[in-house]
């Protein structure tokens, strides 16, 4: 598929609106997706008004695309309605535990790709924000979601007013395991790795930030053992919160 | 995309095969998807072997598209990769904890939508298994799982032997919110259900397992409160086990 084969990510966007028929029209058939039961463990809050996308923005480290997206869609694993719907069916749900969470948060993952895909057919740029984990209990009190709906995702959407070069992937073989997982060994690593380090943007990285090698611009700036430590805590507290850990 | 829009989960399959080329074409166009850093926090484990798809086959509850498709495919989180890669380049990789196992169970889900859908495009059928992370514990034991790699879903593909209806899905407005989260008011929820509640198929469901509402069969059937928090118990010791949870 020529959508995905060229995918990159859209950070820029024109001022061009996108129109609710649009929208919908989207999401509906991202809906599609499989889900668990067809239970559709999944809501999306729709952010298009400028007072919400300057709340959101520094939930995502104030990156640009929050407050210049046309749209912005966060999307939550949500168990609440469907437990609405047991109470009022004289059922006894049991969905406010991890495993719960997880086969919401799947199907929630599973609606956030489907969509990407559909929007960038229709000629729109979109961006996944990771942040949405990181910052999931401010998300709860800024959406007002209720127990039982934790975000895991966002993106933003818009008409594309940039077209940047195409990311590198690792060659396949690095990521594919034959009938078991087989170990990587050193001289894997070296040949997985050899390309990305290869690139000259990423050399000018290093010498950007002044480390010694790629990899410890991972580990040392942008996803650092301690902030992932507080994040997993914080995260966790909010599954708890949402009562998803009882 | 008409092959979104029609798309329906196929279970039975023909005895046609998938080459190897047409598999990795597809895997690699699937890795086009967003992912954190551009770390590509997953591993796809193939399945080919009938033996192995025998020792897949009762953690998957039996179900026979295991054993019947030319095809499985078990997608991981995994920061396995990555930390060998930091290991070896003087980087000190702190990915040893729940936040980087969501980080890398998100690649490793839109991924795997994105390969479903290509999938899908090139004419095949595809299912979704959601008992991948009910006995993720072990998965890790039969495909030989190191630590930080967890399995977080499976597809099973091939070629369709059937072409059954399209199920229902819940109307876009009852997953859809504007700006905030709505609650659900009890007409809302009557509103939202009443579709899938009148399928003469739902209510057939309902003499068969002698329940009183469909919401029952979810409940006290299907997706029990106590099997879930056993599950939920030991989908966290696999985490732990697997070293996502220090």
């Amino acid at each position: 598929m020529e959508s995905i084969k060229t995918r990159r990510t859209i950070r820029k966007y024109t001022n061009q609106n996108i129109s609710s028929e649009l929208l919908n029209a989207m999401l509906e058939e991202a809906s599609r997706a499989a889900t668990m039961g067809n239970l559709q463990l999944y809501s999306v809050i729709v952010t298009r008004d400028i007072a919400m996308k300057e709340k959101l923005s520094p939930i995502h480290f104030n990156q640009p695309m929050v407050r210049n997206a046309p749209v912005v869609l966060t999307i939550c694993a949500d168990f609440r309605r469907v437990t609405d719907w047991c109470s009022q069916r004289k059922a006894h749900p049991g969905y406010d535990n991890f495993l719960s969470f997880m086969n919401a948060a799947i199907d929630a993952l599973l609606l956030t790709q489907n969509f990407c895909t559909i929007a960038e057919d229709n000629g729109l740029g979109t961006c996944f924000l990771g942040t949405t984990i990181y910052n999931a209990g401010q998300l709860v009190e800024i959406l007002d979601l209720p127990e039982l709906v934790v975000p895991v995702a966002t993106i933003t959407v818009g008409y594309p007013d940039e077209n940047p070069q195409q990311p590198d992937r690792l060659p396949l073989e690095s990521f594919i395991h034959e009938e078991y997982y087989h170990p990587y060994t050193n001289k894997d690593i070296d040949k997985y790795y050899s390309f990305k380090e290869s690139l000259q943007e990423n050399k000018d990285f290093i010498a950007l930030n002044k480390t010694e090698t790629l990899a410890q611009i991972f580990t040392d700036i942008r996803y650092r053992k301690e902030d992932n430590e507080m994040m997993s805590k914080t995260f966790l507290e909010t599954l708890k919160k949402q009562g998803f850990l009882s």
